[in-house]
């Protein structure tokens, strides 16, 4: 049985580990990338299989980068699922609060624990590139921080004490993540769709646009606005919309094409899982 | 003659600075903060008297904080303006690109400057709290960094070298700013509208709501979905909208109460410049 390889941005431990775990199983390989525009070259290139992109968390909003990045590439989203957030606050055991001085974490995970930061003036958020990686390095002797904030699994994996746990402000935190892949799977309960347009710009456009969703009774979930580069104040609308079959999206589509400027599928999946 | 104190997210020198100008004239008084939800308390306790905050740029896309923080707070939108974003690399005077090892600046900033990095592998990117700031500190000897981006301005206003002149991936870079205010002025030849409304989530719902603006001739010239905290996957949707004069905005707001759970309108106003 051969390992599939997954890229995910971060290290083991990492929410997107969880989320690899949940969308291709437990048989997996991870490739572990250090940007979003790793990740997607390696998805594009053929070194890993696939990957798991966070798309959106429930308080910080999207993660626009990888909207932008879904619709340069030519891959396909083939599942999605969604992580619970659960941040713990990670040191070396025997480190007390009052050693603290520098807490490290990737830039969401900080701004997610904004009212933490608040109530300990006395802890600077350290930016680094990925949550687990934090954790990780704060063990290894290698940050510059006294503290890290990440997974109660980096914490364990890395052999950290958690000195408080549940430290982000919400505690209805998620992080929805997609599956992507070069190739389409069979969609057999295919019940979400994914698209990018841009418009042209005429008053009620985008209101048109909508309208051949609506008239056919798709649920549009999500809807995100990316500039488009060098076209200032013209944007591409990213759409996310539940479907009854992969088939009347086709449908819809040929309509939208009558209303826009450019239409593209970008993929037709089942939620919560992509195939084993 | 008072001067008006107008609260500014950095330092004297920045984009910002350059946005409160356009906006609001030469006889003002900057309140540089250090965050963005500093600027808002300033205004919202009137220890300034407007903020210039910076809502989307061209190649980024939305500053999606600012968004939450209009909708947190009860502040008026009262003008915008448009900043062209040329950004130089700064250094102090003698020193040659082969001496430059960390390169500061605000992370919208190093973000926009993905190309410079990619091809100048030596240097790496560090993150400062302000575009401004990063030059000001370069040349008190207070950076980590050898280099600072930021405008021609702040190079100016510090006395540093520009070594580099429009490094920014795409010359179409600009960045919308918003006039806030606890005051409505008389809005003479009002334009535009902000709004903010919250959905049910019914299928076809937000289609709904477009079409009271549409159904008006209203042209929708941005919309942004950021989530509601503690309320996982449902969104504030942040609208504006080109409109003929004020008082056909409360025609539509009157129309959308019937569709919508909420809605609030943010600010009615003329497009470039807030009241002199």
């Amino acid at each position: 049985m051969r390992e599939r390889i997954v890229a995910i941005q971060g290290e083991a431990g990492s929410f997107s580990h969880a989320a690899a775990l949940a969308l291709f199983g437990c048989d997996i390989r991870l490739a572990p990338c250090v940007t979003f525009d790793d990740l997607f070259r390696a998805v594009s290139t053929g070194s890993a299989a696939c990957g798991a992109v966070p798309i959106e968390n429930t308080l910080a909003g999207s993660v626009s980068r990888n909207y932008d990045l879904l619709g340069e590439h030519g891959l396909q989203v083939i599942g999605e699922t969604r992580v619970r957030v659960r941040l713990c606050l990670a040191v070396r055991p025997g480190t007390t609060l009052t050693d603290i001085h520098g807490v490290a974490s990737h830039p969401v995970a900080l701004e997610q624990c904004r009212r933490f930061f608040a109530t300990h003036p006395g802890m600077q958020p350290v930016p680094t590139y990925d949550t687990a990686g934090g954790v990780r390095d704060l063990m290894a002797g290698k940050s510059a921080a006294e503290a890290a904030i990440g997974s109660a699994l980096a914490a364990e994996l890395y052999g950290a004490a958690i000195a408080l746990q549940g430290i982000e402000d919400h505690a209805e935190n998620y992080t929805r993540f997609l599956a992507i892949s070069r190739e389409v799977p069979y969609a057999d309960e295919a019940c979400k769709a994914t698209l990018v347009f841009t418009l042209n710009s005429v008053p009620g456009a985008l209101h048109g646009a909508l309208g051949t969703f609506a008239e056919r009774g798709f649920n549009l979930t999500r809807i995100e606005s990316r500039p488009i580069p060098g076209r200032p104040w013209e944007y591409a609308f990213y759409v996310d919309v539940q479907v009854d079959r992969a088939s009347s999206v086709n449908v819809a589509v040929s309509a939208l094409r009558r209303i826009v400027d450019h239409v593209q599928v970008l993929g037709i999946y089942g939620e919560s899982r992509g195939p084993d």
